[in-house]
């Protein structure tokens, strides 16, 4: 079975990992639609204390719109979300939801090439938040 | 392989229908976190025409707060989405994501009872959409 997330952890803060991944996002053509701060809903929500952890809904237009040409129902499955969590002071983890997970609950190859570029682009954004701390 | 969304087909506008479905998500325990107007977003990023359409984030703060602690990297299949689509001037489509992709892909059958609640609302949710109708 597919890994539902791909994951990288970041020897970085959690605030200046929001940031980073922010840029490296923007810079492969995603748009942040959404924006949930699970930890402030959760506290409001149920008074519950769950680690500081964002998730950002991305959207790369002509993917999103290559993706419902092929079945309008992938709708579902968007925006993107990418989601920031902090594991201690110094340290983070990124996760991003996998597009291959579309590939495995869609029936038509026709998907292929638009998870495959939507994944490409995703581990860019993971790789680019890793290396600026190497 | 499991559905990835639970579809109900409605004998209303989208208009009315998007209504209905806020109405029955919030009978259900369901807050709307965010909201994505897929149409407008489309035709102002690159100029295309897709259907009437809006993807509502869905969150019972319970059900995800009990999803985090089993695995916390749940938390990039949340919120649940919940997509209204026209299909002509007096038929709309709903769907949902479907929870039961959670156990499809994660590895662990402590997730089952809160996938099957949330699933048995977003059922009810349809099915409270659909009724009104007859």
């Amino acid at each position: 079975m597919v890994d539902y997330s791909l994951a990288a952890e970041v020897a970085r803060p959690y605030g200046e990992t929001v940031e980073a991944v922010r840029s490296a996002l923007a810079e492969q053509g995603f748009g942040i639609l959404t924006e949930i701060d699970l930890r402030a809903t959760l506290a409001a929500k149920l008074g519950v204390d769950v680690p500081a952890q964002v998730i950002l809904g991305a959207c790369r237009p002509p993917l999103a719109y290559q993706a419902l040409q092929v079945d309008p129902s992938i709708a579902v499955m968007l925006p993107c979300n990418v989601v920031v969590r902090a594991v201690d002071e110094t340290t983070s983890v990124v996760e991003a939801f996998n597009p291959d997970v579309m590939l495995e609950l869609g029936d038509t190859s026709a998907l292929q090439p638009v998870a495959q570029d939507a994944k490409d682009r995703l581990t860019a954004v993971l790789a680019a938040v890793t290396e600026e701390t190497r």
